[in-house]
């Protein structure tokens, strides 16, 4: 037998905003053989929009099967081109994908807009994570959290947000009270994905996972899993009664949803019986496939961050003010799994670069051009500082109405400085989230980034290092969200005992690793009390001063003013 | 005889940073018949500067002198071509330069500049109002004057400034002891002039002008001239000897200097013997050419602005804090005159524009298609608000070590937004000036603008009406300035016996008037409350909070980074 013949794959299918990337991957080592991506053919750019209604962003869901079966049966054509690969030896399957995406099915299963009633209806498509329309019903829910005394909001950062699960299903309650009661459940899209790949498409006994519940949809096992039926009243009776048509246990990603059918199978050009593991959210798979373990942060940098880290169950874990969701199971089984992150990163930078870029750096690659002047400049030479809150605070002030703010400019500030400014101001708004971790016991080593940003911007790596006075590594695989659901696929097929032993066989960082410079993590430090100082006083409503409130009160006369 | 016959005319000359102006006007009416504008030779645009040295800016005297030669024989020679004009129908001549600007001298009043010995070395030439480099000095000055509890600095805002006179001097003693000692006295440019044209440059009784002295130099006549000698000492000793060199008293501009001298008026085709007006700032002359009286403020809006009032002597004018100059006679003699101003204003516009521009709104003129755009937004729509301090703020807190702000940015914001934000920080300081000068008793009811800005960019105008809530006026003359030194020409002919007259014949305004929109004034006085709030916060030393001095600090780090 050639050496080759004992090689087991996995698959892993990342569901991103626009489109699923299929990975097959070797199980030994994380080998990358094949992938495809798949642009969702619905809408704009695979959204659904209200031209009337900026908030609204909704899928279809039959994007997601069509999805499932092109970018699965290209990429095991592709990797069928590589020594060693045998559809018979794909030992497991596994789903991430953005959320909380809830979409409302029949007693079924199947989607509402995949039935000829509803299909022209957006309502009752998938609601994107993105899509805000619930933002008046998650203002309640928030409210109604604090004065009931409810421990449902210690986990999610004590506010509850217009993306998540709750908010939405209650504003298609108040706004299409047809679809609300044609849904007899709702499902997120990283179980209805696994769900109809096995067929377990039950609502009441298909595997729903861990992520999405705890992390969008307030379930804890410490409460009996979802809000009690005394607190969705105060909601809504109606969602009170949702309740028991949604799930009792929900589970973690190293557990098996069902196994593909043939009739999917067949289509892939895979035999039909492999396990598939329970769905989760893209960031915490990208987290896995990036190695995050205690002591290790994961940054997810793109348009925004999403900020990843594991704490052992060991020890119970306090409330983090701030943190948007701690979920045992939710990223790592066994661990806690802690998500925060910065609502603007590479979308602060980009507005720069389309709304302020001077003609001198706008040729070619704006980015580029900037950057590279940016770099010439030591820490504090331009005299600028910034917030990083041109979309709001998501960690950890947890505040959409929040907005940016420069300071330091003269006659003579320059383009290149205040694209450095406005880098040096998303480091110093991650390192108020590492900040808040450490001081509430979860300490930060070194930070491991991926994204496209962290592979293709120097400057930023360094100064964020520079800013941490800590490592930044680089995720090895660029597609990092892919390659932990291919994980999840190896843990499901029974290849590894537990997620960790597959990180480290599968996951890894690429041999560059930014290291703080001591000069420069000295000055910074000096910059960042600065941004603290600004930060608190602008973005906390404990800091009493006039200016507290500043950004709101500008935003009320601007929403004034537009109104006429 | 002909109708014209009986017309008299009168001549003023501008000397501004780069240039000098004549201008022949009609003293019945203000008509303008002929003008000339002249650039200096020497140096960069007509400064001589120190690569190594960035606060240095000089001039030659030289330039002065050609400078009258060939603008005035021009204007003379362009008038000539229009009906009535005759060359011995010149009944007065009236001059106005920037400053401070002292001239160092020798015992005859001949510059040492144009002597074989000091022609070559920088220091001895006239240093430029905006030379910054006795800023040391200056520190020095207002911390020995505060100390010593003298009454010098009321006048003058509390804080003496590194482009007075002062300052100049005492730096020339400390860094060029043998200019400072081959000085026999110093003479500001605007006395030097008038002094050269009628041959009255005995330093010691040649025509000295109460608005260089009241405004630069400390001069007043309550506390007996200029500061006491025991004062001086505490400075340099050398500077309490060089006090009696100076002058003892200070005259306002309906005062005659000298009349024109045969060798100068040859050159000019002039006849000799025209009485010369005492000289005076630019500003100044500005204002009495845009018609000011009290309760009319006139802003010089250019790159800075100078906001010129006068006041009645009869009751007794409180001192003005962070007013940088009350002078009685300064601008129209027999009132107090009085000067604030912006540190930029144009600045800040031409700064974005050549810094953060994009391309779509580069081609052609900037400032007009910015403009457009931002024309187009209601006051409060676009969720900005900044603060005007990219060169620092003379008026009303006169600290250059304060730098810009802005507020509000989300990824939606654009260009015009900014630029419009940025107009309206202008507006707001403008108003911060406004209150200052009504809470200290001294009414605004009307505003006259002159400069450039003021008659090319509406957007501006209206901005500024309706922040004031004031209608604002643009002085008929673009060249107010010169027009100013005319009417005093016109005074010290014997034209007219007060300012007041002349000014009523010659000077006036456009019949175009900005009225404020009453919506948009409501509007603006709901941001003008959070820009004070701003304003108070990051540049009010008497404010509480750990914002205060972040601007300073800011500087701080950029001026250690610079040095590395």
């Amino acid at each position: 037998m050639s050496k080759t013949s004992g090689k087991r794959f996995s698959i892993g299918v990342d569901y991103g905003t626009n489109s699923v990337r299929a990975l097959v991957v070797d199980v030994d080592n994380g080998k990358e053989l094949g992938t495809h991506v798949y642009n969702y053919p619905s809408g704009k750019a695979g959204i659904l929009l209200d031209p009337k209604d900026p908030n609204l962003a909704r899928q279809n869901p039959a994007d997601y099967i069509s999805g499932f079966l092109v970018s699965v049966a290209a990429a095991v054509k592709r990797a069928g081109k590589e020594k060693g690969f045998r559809p018979d030896r794909v030992v497991g399957i596994g789903i991430d994908t953005t959320g909380s995406t809830p979409i409302p099915v029949d007693r079924k299963g199947v989607p509402l807009a995949m039935t000829a009633k509803f299909k022209r209806n957006l309502n009752a498509h998938a609601w994107l994570w993105k899509d805000h329309t619930g933002h008046e019903e998650a203002a309640k829910i928030t409210e109604i959290a604090r004065k009931s005394g409810v421990p449902y909001l210690a986990k999610c950062g004590m506010t509850y947000s217009s993306e998540w699960f709750w908010s939405k299903v209650w504003h298609c309650r108040n706004v299409a009270p047809d679809v609300f009661k044609a849904a007899y459940s709702w499902v997120e899209a990283c179980d209805f994905v696994p769900g109809y790949i096995t067929g377990n498409t039950d609502p009441l006994k298909m595997a729903r996972g861990v992520c999405a519940a705890g992390h969008k949809a307030m379930y804890n096992e410490e409460w009996g899993g979802l809000p009690s039926v005394s607190f969705l009243k105060k909601l809504s009776p109606d969602l009170a009664k949702l309740r028991s048509r949604l799930y009792r246990k929900a589970l973690a990603s190293d557990q098996v949803a069902g196994r593909l059918v043939p009739a999917v199978a067949r289509k892939v050009g895979l035999p039909a019986g492999i396990p598939v593991a329970v769905g989760a959210f893209d960031a915490h798979y990208g987290a896995v496939g990036s190695g995050v373990k205690p002591g290790t942060l994961v940054k997810i940098i793109g348009t925004s961050t999403c900020d990843m880290m594991v704490s052992s169950l060991g020890r119970k874990l306090k409330d983090i003010p701030g943190v948007c969701g701690i979920v045992p199971g939710s990223i790592v089984p066994g661990m806690y799994g802690l998500e925060a992150g910065q609502s603007a990163v590479g979308d602060i930078f980009n507005w720069f670069v389309n709304s302020l870029c001077p003609p001198q750096y706008s040729k070619g690659d704006p980015h580029v051009n900037l950057s590279r002047a940016a770099a010439k400049l030591k820490p504090g030479e331009s005299g600028l500082l910034a917030l990083d809150w041109n979309n709001g605070n998501r960690t950890i002030l947890v505040d959409p109405l929040l907005t940016g703010l420069l300071i330091g400019q003269t006659l003579h500030t320059s383009a290149p400085e205040v694209y450095r400014a406005l880098i040096e101001a998303t480091a110093f708004g991650a390192l108020t989230i590492i900040n808040r971790f450490e001081e509430y016991g979860v300490k930060v080593k070194e930070v491991v980034t991926c994204g496209g940003i962290a592979e293709k911007n120097a400057l930023l790596m360094q100064i964020y290092a520079d800013v941490f006075n800590r490592s930044m590594k680089i995720s090895r695989s660029p597609q990092a969200c892919a390659l932990g659901a291919a994980i999840f696929g190896a843990v499901a097929g029974g290849v590894y005992n537990d997620t960790g032993s597959a990180q480290k066989r599968m996951a890894g960082v690429k041999s560059k690793v930014y290291k703080p410079n001591k000069a420069h993590a000295r000055a910074y430090a000096e910059l960042y009390a600065m941004y603290k100082d600004m930060h608190d006083a602008f973005g906390t409503p404990r800091f009493r001063g006039k200016l507290n409130g500043a950004m709101k009160k500008l935003i009320g006369i601007r929403d004034r003013a537009r109104k006429g």
